[in-house]
Protein backbone atom coordinates (compact mmCIF):
# COMPACT_ATOMS: atom_id res chain seq x y z
CA UNK A 1 0.00 0.00 0.00
CA UNK A 2 1.42 3.42 -0.93
CA UNK A 3 0.87 5.20 2.21
CA UNK A 4 1.56 9.01 0.59
CA UNK A 5 -1.28 8.40 -1.76
CA UNK A 6 -3.84 6.72 0.54
CA UNK A 7 -3.26 9.20 3.16
CA UNK A 8 -4.06 11.88 0.72
CA UNK A 9 -7.21 10.06 -0.57
CA UNK A 10 -8.25 9.96 3.33
CA UNK A 11 -7.08 13.48 3.48
CA UNK A 12 -9.57 15.16 0.87
CA UNK A 13 -12.66 12.48 2.26
CA UNK A 14 -12.11 14.06 6.01
CA UNK A 15 -12.03 17.86 4.23
CA UNK A 16 -8.65 18.27 5.86
CA UNK A 17 -6.06 18.47 3.00
CA UNK A 18 -4.54 21.89 3.64
CA UNK A 19 -4.47 21.62 7.26
CA UNK A 20 -2.09 21.44 9.62
CA UNK A 21 -2.84 17.87 10.00
CA UNK A 22 -1.62 16.97 6.78
CA UNK A 23 1.10 14.05 7.29
CA UNK A 24 2.38 11.09 6.34
CA UNK A 25 3.53 7.91 8.25
CA UNK A 26 5.57 5.05 7.48
CA UNK A 27 3.99 2.48 9.61
CA UNK A 28 0.89 2.18 11.22
CA UNK A 29 1.82 2.14 14.47
CA UNK A 30 3.82 5.55 13.82
CA UNK A 31 -0.16 7.26 12.39
CA UNK A 32 -1.69 5.53 15.98
CA UNK A 33 0.99 6.92 18.27
CA UNK A 34 0.98 10.27 16.52
CA UNK A 35 -3.15 10.85 16.97
CA UNK A 36 -2.98 9.65 20.43
CA UNK A 37 -0.39 12.17 21.32
CA UNK A 38 -2.48 14.96 19.53
CA UNK A 39 -5.00 13.69 21.34
CA UNK A 40 -2.87 13.97 24.94
CA UNK A 41 -2.08 17.77 24.18
CA UNK A 42 -5.37 19.06 23.26
CA UNK A 43 -6.60 17.18 26.11
CA UNK A 44 -4.22 18.73 28.61
CA UNK A 45 -4.46 22.15 27.49
CA UNK A 46 -8.24 21.88 26.94
CA UNK A 47 -8.78 20.54 30.48
CA UNK A 48 -6.58 23.53 31.95
CA UNK A 49 -9.64 25.45 30.20
CA UNK A 50 -11.75 23.54 31.54
CA UNK A 51 -10.73 23.92 35.27
CA UNK A 52 -10.98 27.62 34.90
CA UNK A 53 -14.11 27.33 33.28
CA UNK A 54 -15.76 24.79 35.60
CA UNK A 55 -14.39 26.49 39.06
CA UNK A 56 -11.79 24.06 39.89
CA UNK A 57 -8.36 26.32 39.13
CA UNK A 58 -8.43 30.06 39.42
CA UNK A 59 -9.00 32.26 36.51
CA UNK A 60 -6.08 33.31 34.80
CA UNK A 61 -6.28 35.14 31.27
CA UNK A 62 -2.69 35.27 30.27
CA UNK A 63 -2.83 31.41 30.89
CA UNK A 64 -6.17 31.27 28.64
CA UNK A 65 -4.98 32.52 26.27
CA UNK A 66 -1.86 30.64 25.85
CA UNK A 67 -4.03 27.09 26.18
CA UNK A 68 -5.70 28.70 23.33
CA UNK A 69 -2.92 29.38 20.91
CA UNK A 70 -1.85 25.64 22.26
CA UNK A 71 -5.15 24.30 21.25
CA UNK A 72 -6.03 26.60 18.23
CA UNK A 73 -2.92 24.79 16.48
CA UNK A 74 -3.39 21.18 17.88
CA UNK A 75 -7.15 20.35 17.79
CA UNK A 76 -7.02 19.52 13.82
CA UNK A 77 -3.89 17.57 14.21
CA UNK A 78 -5.29 14.07 15.34
CA UNK A 79 -7.29 13.43 12.59
CA UNK A 80 -4.79 12.79 10.29
CA UNK A 81 -3.23 9.49 12.11
CA UNK A 82 -6.72 7.42 11.03
CA UNK A 83 -4.90 6.61 8.09
CA UNK A 84 -6.71 3.32 6.68
CA UNK A 85 -4.95 0.17 8.10
CA UNK A 86 -5.13 2.17 11.79
CA UNK A 87 -7.76 0.09 12.85
CA UNK A 88 -5.86 -2.46 14.79
CA UNK A 89 -2.91 -2.18 17.02
CA UNK A 90 -3.00 -0.11 20.05
CA UNK A 91 -6.01 1.84 19.92
CA UNK A 92 -8.91 2.11 20.78
CA UNK A 93 -10.73 3.28 17.35
CA UNK A 94 -13.81 1.52 16.49
CA UNK A 95 -14.23 0.14 13.08
CA UNK A 96 -17.25 2.96 12.64
CA UNK A 97 -14.42 5.49 11.87
CA UNK A 98 -14.04 4.32 8.25
CA UNK A 99 -17.59 2.90 7.64
CA UNK A 100 -19.51 5.34 8.88
CA UNK A 101 -16.88 8.43 7.01
CA UNK A 102 -20.01 11.28 6.73
CA UNK A 103 -20.82 10.81 11.06
CA UNK A 104 -17.03 10.84 11.58
CA UNK A 105 -16.45 14.31 9.21
CA UNK A 106 -19.39 15.68 11.23
CA UNK A 107 -17.93 15.11 14.38
CA UNK A 108 -14.55 16.86 13.26
CA UNK A 109 -16.34 19.65 11.54
CA UNK A 110 -18.27 20.37 15.13
CA UNK A 111 -14.72 19.62 17.12
CA UNK A 112 -13.50 22.50 14.91
CA UNK A 113 -15.78 24.98 14.84
CA UNK A 114 -16.29 24.47 18.83
CA UNK A 115 -12.70 24.47 19.46
CA UNK A 116 -12.45 27.90 17.04
CA UNK A 117 -14.74 29.10 19.41
CA UNK A 118 -13.09 28.37 22.74
CA UNK A 119 -9.80 29.47 21.32
CA UNK A 120 -11.48 32.77 20.75
CA UNK A 121 -13.37 33.21 24.17
CA UNK A 122 -10.34 31.86 25.82
CA UNK A 123 -8.09 34.89 24.44
CA UNK A 124 -11.07 37.69 25.33
CA UNK A 125 -9.91 37.70 28.97
CA UNK A 126 -13.36 37.34 29.92
CA UNK A 127 -14.19 34.10 32.13
CA UNK A 128 -17.99 34.60 31.50
CA UNK A 129 -17.26 34.22 27.62
CA UNK A 130 -14.72 31.17 28.59
CA UNK A 131 -17.54 29.67 30.49
CA UNK A 132 -19.84 30.28 27.97
CA UNK A 133 -17.73 28.27 24.71
CA UNK A 134 -16.84 25.62 27.18
CA UNK A 135 -20.12 23.65 27.28
CA UNK A 136 -20.35 22.80 23.98
CA UNK A 137 -17.22 21.54 23.70
CA UNK A 138 -17.53 19.19 26.23
CA UNK A 139 -19.95 17.81 24.37
CA UNK A 140 -18.69 17.71 21.45
CA UNK A 141 -15.64 14.93 22.46
CA UNK A 142 -17.96 13.18 24.39
CA UNK A 143 -20.21 12.85 21.36
CA UNK A 144 -17.37 11.19 19.26
CA UNK A 145 -16.07 9.37 22.17
CA UNK A 146 -19.23 7.10 22.48
CA UNK A 147 -19.45 6.90 19.28
CA UNK A 148 -16.05 5.87 17.79
CA UNK A 149 -13.91 5.10 20.64
CA UNK A 150 -14.26 1.01 22.38
CA UNK A 151 -13.91 1.80 26.33
CA UNK B 1 3.67 18.53 47.73
CA UNK B 2 1.92 21.33 46.41
CA UNK B 3 1.76 20.62 42.60
CA UNK B 4 1.10 24.40 41.34
CA UNK B 5 3.61 26.27 43.18
CA UNK B 6 5.99 23.41 42.76
CA UNK B 7 5.77 23.73 39.27
CA UNK B 8 5.30 27.72 39.28
CA UNK B 9 8.94 27.44 40.95
CA UNK B 10 10.17 25.23 38.13
CA UNK B 11 8.93 27.06 35.40
CA UNK B 12 10.60 30.05 36.61
CA UNK B 13 13.97 28.13 36.93
CA UNK B 14 13.49 27.10 33.24
CA UNK B 15 12.75 30.68 32.49
CA UNK B 16 9.71 29.19 30.86
CA UNK B 17 7.32 31.12 33.08
CA UNK B 18 5.14 32.75 30.82
CA UNK B 19 5.28 30.72 27.69
CA UNK B 20 2.71 28.27 26.54
CA UNK B 21 4.63 25.65 28.10
CA UNK B 22 2.91 26.47 31.78
CA UNK B 23 0.84 23.86 32.84
CA UNK B 24 -0.04 22.03 35.81
CA UNK B 25 -0.66 18.47 36.35
CA UNK B 26 -2.65 16.77 39.12
CA UNK B 27 -0.43 13.17 38.87
CA UNK B 28 3.74 13.00 38.00
CA UNK B 29 2.24 10.18 35.68
CA UNK B 30 -0.10 12.78 33.88
CA UNK B 31 3.39 15.54 33.28
CA UNK B 32 5.18 12.26 31.81
CA UNK B 33 2.82 11.26 29.66
CA UNK B 34 2.12 15.34 28.38
CA UNK B 35 5.93 15.79 27.75
CA UNK B 36 6.52 12.38 25.81
CA UNK B 37 2.82 13.16 23.35
CA UNK B 38 4.36 16.66 22.81
CA UNK B 39 7.97 15.41 22.18
CA UNK B 40 5.91 12.92 19.65
CA UNK B 41 4.06 15.75 17.85
CA UNK B 42 6.95 17.81 17.69
CA UNK B 43 9.08 14.86 16.11
CA UNK B 44 6.34 13.90 13.53
CA UNK B 45 5.93 17.17 12.08
CA UNK B 46 10.14 18.18 12.78
CA UNK B 47 10.67 14.69 10.94
CA UNK B 48 8.77 15.87 7.86
CA UNK B 49 10.75 18.86 7.17
CA UNK B 50 13.69 17.09 7.66
CA UNK B 51 12.69 14.36 4.80
CA UNK B 52 12.37 16.94 2.64
CA UNK B 53 15.33 18.62 3.60
CA UNK B 54 17.14 16.03 2.91
CA UNK B 55 15.57 15.40 -0.21
CA UNK B 56 13.91 12.28 1.00
CA UNK B 57 10.44 13.51 0.61
CA UNK B 58 9.22 16.06 -1.97
CA UNK B 59 9.58 19.69 -1.42
CA UNK B 60 5.97 21.48 -0.60
CA UNK B 61 6.04 24.37 0.36
CA UNK B 62 3.15 24.68 1.56
CA UNK B 63 3.15 21.89 3.91
CA UNK B 64 6.27 23.12 5.06
CA UNK B 65 4.80 26.27 6.25
CA UNK B 66 1.95 23.75 7.99
CA UNK B 67 4.78 22.00 10.14
CA UNK B 68 6.32 24.96 10.57
CA UNK B 69 3.13 26.39 12.34
CA UNK B 70 2.72 23.16 14.47
CA UNK B 71 6.58 23.12 15.55
CA UNK B 72 6.38 27.25 16.23
CA UNK B 73 3.26 26.17 19.07
CA UNK B 74 4.84 22.48 20.26
CA UNK B 75 8.66 23.04 20.33
CA UNK B 76 8.55 24.99 23.88
CA UNK B 77 5.35 22.48 25.19
CA UNK B 78 7.32 19.14 26.33
CA UNK B 79 9.26 21.17 28.96
CA UNK B 80 6.49 22.04 31.08
CA UNK B 81 6.01 18.03 31.85
CA UNK B 82 9.57 18.02 33.64
CA UNK B 83 8.05 18.55 36.65
CA UNK B 84 10.09 17.47 40.28
CA UNK B 85 9.23 13.83 40.96
CA UNK B 86 8.95 13.17 36.96
CA UNK B 87 12.17 11.29 37.34
CA UNK B 88 10.71 7.97 37.51
CA UNK B 89 8.17 5.92 36.30
CA UNK B 90 7.19 5.37 32.12
CA UNK B 91 10.36 7.69 31.22
CA UNK B 92 13.79 7.68 29.98
CA UNK B 93 14.56 11.31 31.51
CA UNK B 94 18.02 11.51 33.46
CA UNK B 95 18.61 12.20 37.23
CA UNK B 96 20.71 15.24 35.34
CA UNK B 97 17.95 17.42 34.16
CA UNK B 98 17.54 17.78 37.73
CA UNK B 99 20.85 18.32 39.04
CA UNK B 100 22.00 19.96 35.79
CA UNK B 101 19.84 22.56 35.23
CA UNK B 102 21.77 25.34 33.71
CA UNK B 103 22.62 22.86 31.42
CA UNK B 104 19.40 21.46 30.36
CA UNK B 105 17.92 25.51 30.34
CA UNK B 106 20.67 25.97 28.14
CA UNK B 107 19.71 23.25 25.73
CA UNK B 108 16.26 24.57 25.67
CA UNK B 109 16.97 27.76 24.86
CA UNK B 110 19.20 26.53 21.70
CA UNK B 111 16.51 24.24 20.93
CA UNK B 112 13.95 27.53 21.01
CA UNK B 113 16.14 29.75 19.10
CA UNK B 114 17.07 26.94 16.37
CA UNK B 115 13.09 25.54 16.44
CA UNK B 116 12.08 29.23 15.90
CA UNK B 117 14.57 29.95 12.89
CA UNK B 118 13.65 26.82 11.27
CA UNK B 119 9.87 28.03 11.53
CA UNK B 120 11.03 30.78 9.68
CA UNK B 121 13.03 29.25 7.35
CA UNK B 122 10.14 26.73 6.69
CA UNK B 123 7.62 28.92 5.91
CA UNK B 124 9.78 31.17 3.21
CA UNK B 125 8.83 28.49 0.48
CA UNK B 126 12.40 28.09 -0.17
CA UNK B 127 13.71 24.99 0.17
CA UNK B 128 17.70 26.20 0.20
CA UNK B 129 16.74 28.30 3.45
CA UNK B 130 14.82 25.13 4.90
CA UNK B 131 17.91 23.02 4.04
CA UNK B 132 20.39 25.65 6.04
CA UNK B 133 17.79 26.33 8.91
CA UNK B 134 17.76 22.20 9.31
CA UNK B 135 21.60 20.99 9.85
CA UNK B 136 21.58 23.05 13.67
CA UNK B 137 18.27 21.46 14.68
CA UNK B 138 19.02 17.89 14.44
CA UNK B 139 22.61 18.50 16.47
CA UNK B 140 20.14 20.12 19.20
CA UNK B 141 18.19 17.11 19.50
CA UNK B 142 20.85 14.90 19.68
CA UNK B 143 23.14 17.07 22.18
CA UNK B 144 19.96 16.81 24.50
CA UNK B 145 19.03 12.97 24.02
CA UNK B 146 22.60 12.58 24.69
CA UNK B 147 22.82 14.18 27.69
CA UNK B 148 19.76 13.90 29.43
CA UNK B 149 17.89 10.81 28.20
CA UNK B 150 18.41 7.13 28.63
CA UNK B 151 18.84 4.86 25.75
Amino acid sequence: MKKTASLAAFALVLGVAGSAAAQSFAKPEDAIKYRKAAMTVMATHFGALGAMANGRAPYDAAAAARHADVIAVVHNLPFAGFIPGTDKGDTKAKAEIWSEAAKWKEGQDRLHDNMVKLAAAAKTGSLDQLKAAWGPNAGSCKACHDNFRRD
